[in-house]
């Protein structure tokens, strides 16, 4: 997996707080996010660590929440956002299960493989740290785009919303 | 929300080692879990905490993981279990989202309101910490189920696995 050319990928920080939320306006509604808010999530996101990090961790590894970057190198934009939450399981023999969210490509960069890249980039963070499966739910209209991440079809996401 | 006659549901303690592993049996592969790292798992459930646990916390709200056992109470039996993980998220104005995990029915037990009384209760801890939306994955086979609880059908599961 190499970087697309003049793009950087790594954890989101607190400085990003611009460039991510309007990256995410790509995606959905965002609503009203200060920084301190915006940072307090940054920490919290940092601050919980799996239960038997990986022995090889890298400054990278060991996290629940990998929220990622893509980065501009020529203008410093973030270009491209998403997260991996990597959940501590029972089941198959106390295993983790990666689940990729929030997966958003600021407009004017998409078209660009830099979608691909940061799903590849996720991927590798979930298997990394020691994930036997990786999971994400889409719009019927993003399946392909998942394959050709190497991804395929598993099963129906089911939601319920909040009456409040 | 009434319980069923003759059972109750709380969360999931160290000393439901061996009726939690049991009953997750009807729904997959465990493997070999020792005693000891059930526990560790139960406590680090118990040891992460959201961001801002809503004010109104009781004794069972404010966490990320939420497993829960329904227990005959006739003969102290774990009859079923499932969990509530709650994702911190920025979009939505930071809001959070519960995901519904890893339900499993005793074979002896199915047939008789507690797979819907279990999601019935770990949509109200979501709902009650303040997620504006719970989701699950499922097989077409238990669409029907969860559309009895109130799930509609909302995306596709893509799913990757580890070759290792
Ligand atoms: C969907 C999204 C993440 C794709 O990222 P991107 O950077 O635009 O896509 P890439 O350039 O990396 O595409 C990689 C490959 O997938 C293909 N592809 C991308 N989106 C596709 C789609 N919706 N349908 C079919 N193919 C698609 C590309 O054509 C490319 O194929 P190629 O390698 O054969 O040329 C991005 O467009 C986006 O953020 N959209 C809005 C928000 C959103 O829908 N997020 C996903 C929520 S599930
Ligand atoms: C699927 C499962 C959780 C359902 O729990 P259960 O306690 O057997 O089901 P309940 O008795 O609560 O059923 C509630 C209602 O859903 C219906 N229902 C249950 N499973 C169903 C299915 N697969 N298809 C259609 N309807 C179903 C019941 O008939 C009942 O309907 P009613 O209220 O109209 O009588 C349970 O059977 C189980 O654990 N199965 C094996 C593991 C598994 O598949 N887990 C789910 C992974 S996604």
């Amino acid at each position: 997996m190499t970087s697309p050319e003049g793009f950087s990928i790594r954890r989101t920080r607190k400085e990003d707080y611009e460039g991510v939320l309007s990256t995410l306006k790509s995606l959905t509604t965002v609503g009203t996010i200060s920084r301190s808010h915006f940072e307090s999530i940054v920490s919290y996101w940092d601050s919980i660590r799996l239960l038997n990090a990986r022995k090889q961790e890298g400054g990278e590894l060991g996290y629940k929440y990998n929220n990622f970057v893509i980065v501009d190198d020529h203008n410093g934009q973030v270009a491209a956002t998403g997260n991996i939450i990597i959940e501590q399981k029972l089941i198959h023999e106390c295993g983790l299960v990666g689940h990729i969210e929030d997966i958003s490509v600021s407009e004017k960069y998409q078209g660009k493989k830099l979608g691909k890249f940061l799903i590849d980039k996720l991927t590798s963070v979930g298997f990394a740290n020691g994930c036997y499966k990786i999971i994400l739910d889409c719009d019927r209209k993003n399946v392909k785009f998942y394959e050709k991440c190497g991804y395929e079809e598993a099963g129906v996401e089911m939601r319920i919303r909040s009456n409040l």
